[in-house]
């Protein structure tokens, strides 16, 4: 048991599956703690924060272990656990997060202000995020995992769903926090914008959380028939209509109440731009076709340096926003992680009792670990897929159902 | 088109259709108004309020015009109407407000502070609501009709759900009101106390807002099938098992998340008490199963003065409550009448995009005017319908699909 | 330093000064625990709520060591402490709560549900909160320490603000939820119920808040002049005119917008009815004076089972209630311990800035660990002070500077 | 009667007083309307908003009237204004809102959709606000008086206090719509750029709100005297220090709770760049300042085209914002013109009740109708003056008490 293997950055483009140290109870800086647990991962996702890294857009180092959607089973607990037990099954919030600070007692996990000596926040397997080490691996620690981690009540019943539940750790909360800030609820009009799998999440909140109309924006159209395969309308931006004049086509009125950006700062023009980085192309869109009033959550990543931005002003993350047009219409904007603890004991619920089909919503493929490497490839190309790395064979391997993998043209 | 008729109270149990005058531009005092429409009414629905008072167990004068629940068409509209014309369907709140006073700039329309000299909050066709002439009839007057009126966006689209959007004046946005204020999202355990119209709407509320689950209770047995017809769980609260007990069988733990009064005053008892009236029993069951922390939404009805009360105390509206229960949990109580204006525009979306089927829900009966005695009285036993009184045979009139009205024995 | 000498509960009308255990770091049930500290006590205050258990209106046992409202200094932290050092000076919230289940995330710590067996929410050195030893004491112990501690920033300042700081532990974090929770904000009229420490504290948070008014009521003239001392307008209600209509005489109208209960269950009448137990009594005035769509905040503490009560029904907590008038006006009602954590740091920060005199609101006087049974005695008839009990002599005793501490007749 | 004089915009640097059209009960369109009065002006003041048109940093065409903080008397009143009455004294919210709409009805008076039919939200005065024609006069007419307008409840007390309530109209609602979007509250420390009138009326809000500490941030000398005049602390931005270093000087650490925008889009940068226009450079220092999960308010106007910009990005409204940064650091931001009507009642109480001291904190100062064009241009050197003009002299002139209105250097 004291071996483990794990998915490792090895620099642009190149991730490899390696023999990892077997985790400890210790923080980052080596020391000893005791309210950490290990757990053997039953499911680790690939997720599309993790491709800004290997795609080079980050100053992440060699030999980062990667991976921060993580389930698993606790198999050794620390001496200051006291509501988790060897064998439970649990969700791991993306988010390392102490529970003892200012922030993370208002319930704003995403910005720790103790796991991480560089700024507020921090993550498993991330870049600037603290150091803590990757889960996309046989096994993985967690630290303060009385107050982290969310328990599965019924241990069968999650197996059994374990497609979905392996969503609560990052994606589904983060769709699901874009639209809550947005303002989502009963009969509302909502845009998404993009298809990848938070988009895909972004709609399926929207949906669970009564929207009226869900409409996805994307480039790759196989994205976009996914999100049509469960009831989302979409707009192509590839075509040379304006997104209000799709908008308009949609609801007879070019404007929508709620709008999220799931893109961030890796964003395209439109039509004929359609292949160019505009990093504020989704935020200006957005203030245009949103109405005065209404508000937009930002899940998307921005970030605060982008070495391998087009532009020497997006170098050090400077966007050419059209604020005024947000402000002659009153609207708020929300960023930031995700606080994923803030949601995942009711998106749980919502699986449970099958509110919400969350897999089949982002499409998810569950591969091996040796497969991940692959698995990275294939999403780089734009699969309307969601990856989940099966490190000990306890979920098995299946085709996806909805054939709509094509990457886009 | 000078003649008109309309639903009249004549006495305890006594309702008839007669003759009444034309609908002019005049408030109660008779004071000429120019901000006012006459609606052709299109569909009018009987409440369970309105049965407080024809039951006898208000101050309700004999002549009162009933009717609170109205969807017309314009047919006349006042000098400072600027925003309707005639033709046009509209949807009128229950709450009669003015838009000018501060409660209503408020959002907070149930409790206008110009349109009743009594009391905070007026209504059409309602004892102590300000005089304001009820709506079961042909013709009905609308005051601040461009603040009040919401209107449907296209007309034929609208007829064919008339059957759902009649549902937008009253029972609809206060089974959603109940449903808000108690705190009910995705993911969240809910119980509603009450499967007559009301309940069943707070129920199919919930849902739209994402429950995991909706547990509704009731005595009436057809009641209680017609909830579980749209896929809520249901507690019998003639069996001698206790709610708590009841709740346990269906989610594992005896508590809930949010709870919904749909009952009001004329509460009775649980089990062998089920024939008593004990007017505070709904409030007392729902703090022993409201976990901790949660909320309490009372859309149900609890009057100042009840001259039909069986105890002195609650003759004047003085119930014996375990407040201290609530208190050691930290509960919130949310009362009054719902400010229809706050939901009535997104819940016609909902409705639009169909994303709810309330009429399915509260199991609508079309009637014609003429048949309004009758329809009181089936509702009075208890009936699992609601009635919709159709008085141009504007809507055809059809049997209700699901077969579940046979009264409780 | 191994000894201790703590204030305990005897019997109706008994309390002594004892030599009782020092604390170890062992949670109720003896099991040794890693994330507490020992506290050397620097101020514990009285409470009203201490009274209800030496008054014997509660079930509480012999030999139980009070004290819940307690600051003091470090001297010992456990293995998993990780924020806190020795010497560092802290506020105890009067809250025992883990951090580490669902209601602690959610930040309502006053209904930590693993800290008390019983019920939800714990508290130190009080009747059927869990078992945790008081801090009217020389020493005390604080489990979970890095989520329940509030450090203050620096020490030598604090010291010479600890008449204000030891106010954070309850009472004025208390006071400040009530008026919070009643909506009170810039330019509101707000009615304070009770001119008691709670009432006080209310009162002055009611200012900060930047309401335009705040009216308090009460019986005892002591505590009614010492509320004018610091800027309130107030209501004797010994007198024959009515609450509504002495209101009217200070703001020419008979409502308020905010109002919050400091009175709780044992409540009396009014007028005539002044010396009679009338549970209800502030319930039923707040509905009558509370503008319609106002909120009625409850921190005054109602119990589940009130052995000497003078009536059956409040025996068991049941209260007669004119609920339907709060109804009618579309009232919202909050109850439940105040969960400190959520306000103790800003109010900490509004002392240290010195934008509120706390202490001289509520009318400090420090005392001796030895006085402490003469503390309770005075403040049972009705002083206007609030006893700081000084168990190390770190803080100087001084005299109350404001001479309105006379008993009501 | 039937004669009136007014405020006219004539070109780049160039008001005069004109005689113009006395009012009339009609809309821009020349249509009737029944539902306005027409008001004899008792106070109206000039704004920093005013100054963007008369610097012709706007498309507003010569002629225009100016004029959008208006307090006056109601002289006539339309058939269909049912709650004022000729004599009443009023204050004029800067928005024209028609209380009828959708965002009016959801209390965001600042963005109408009927008054204006180029975008959402009218204005009295100003370019591209719907063409009402403006207040700086003798006589103006309000739409929609009923809900427009706010009543004084007593007219010779309102007159002592005329100089605070005439902030009533925009600027005391704008800044306090400021500090309430950037979650100031109790305890909370506050950053203000901008030390102008919004400025000053933000920071003296934050107070109102109970902060424990104000930052007022400038260049203007004269301006932050002013500001320490009221118990601000202030950061003056022609210093080399950064702004965090000063903020560090100040609090000991380098971040605030809250930040208000009060500068919008004529921003200069700090420093050695004091002198050079940098629009976002408010924006992306507040970012730096501001702690994580913190919420940025700007009422500071940004615009959608520019057609004084020094760069081309900025003519057309684009801002080169770090946006990067808030996100890692989880910040919201909230825009747009204040719904006055929001807010306005309750800060009339704050000043009837002595709460506040706003046009002490603004510095007012009182001048003739025919003074206003010298006003427009002492105040473009950056006094610290707010200018009242006072058309009827019903108010006295007096000269301001503070003596710190020496422009900067």
């Amino acid at each position: 048991m004291a071996s483990n293997r794990g998915v490792v950055y090895l620099g642009p483009g190149k991730v490899e599956v390696q023999s990892i140290d077997f985790p400890e109870l210790k923080n980052p800086k080596g020391k000893k703690i005791v309210h950490g647990v290990i757990l053997k991962v039953v499911s680790t996702n690939i997720c599309g924060s993790d491709q800004h890294m290997v795609r080079g857009r980050t100053t992440a180092p060699a030999g980062l272990v990667l991976g921060h959607e993580i389930t698993g089973e606790v198999i050794e607990v620390g001496a200051d656990v006291e509501f988790l037990q060897v064998g439970d099954l649990v969700s791991v919030p993306f988010n390392v997060a102490c529970g003892r600070c200012r922030t993370c007692k208002e319930q704003q996990t995403g910005i720790c202000l103790t796991v991480n000596e560089g700024r507020a926040g921090g993550a498993y397997g991330y870049v600037d995020m603290g150091g803590w080490v990757g889960g996309q691996a046989e096994y993985v620690m967690v630290p303060y995992a009385d107050f982290n981690l969310l328990k599965f009540p019924n241990k069968d019943q999650a197996m059994e769903k374990i497609r979905d539940l392996t969503m609560l750790s990052d994606i589904f909360p983060t769709g699901f926090h874009g639209a809550v800030k947005a303002g989502v609820g009963p009969g509302r009009t909502v845009y998404v914008a993009g298809a990848g799998p938070v988009g895909l999440a972004a709609a399926a909140s929207a949906q669970l959380l009564g929207a009226a109309v869900v409409i996805v924006g994307d480039m790759n159209k196989a994205r976009l028939a996914h999100a049509r395969s469960f009831g989302c309308e979409t707009v192509d931006l590839n075509e040379d209509a304006s997104l209000a004049e799709q908008i308009t086509q949609i609801l007879g009125v070019p404007e929508i109440d709620c709008s999220i950006d799931c893109v961030g700062f890796e964003a395209s023009g439109h039509g004929a731009q359609a292949k160019v980085e505009v990093p504020a192309a989704v935020l200006n869109s957005l203030m245009e076709i949103t109405r005065a009033g209404g508000a937009i959550g930002i899940p998307g990543l921005y970030v605060t340096d982008d070495p391998g931005a087009k532009e020497a002003a997006a170098k050090t993350g400077n966007l050419s926003i059209r604020f005024g047009l947000g402000w002659a219409k009153s609207h708020s904007f929300h960023t930031g992680q995700t606080p994923v603890m803030s949601y995942n004991r009711q998106l749980m619920q919502a699986i449970l009792y099958d509110k919400i089909q969350i897999a089949k919503a982002v499409n998810v493929e569950i591969i091996s670990l040796d497969d991940a490497p692959k698995g990275y490839a294939e999403f780089d190309k734009g699969v309307a897929r969601k990856f989940v790395i099966n490190p000990h064979n306890l979920i098995p391997s299946t085709k996806p159902k909805v054939k709509t993998e094509t990457a886009a043209a």
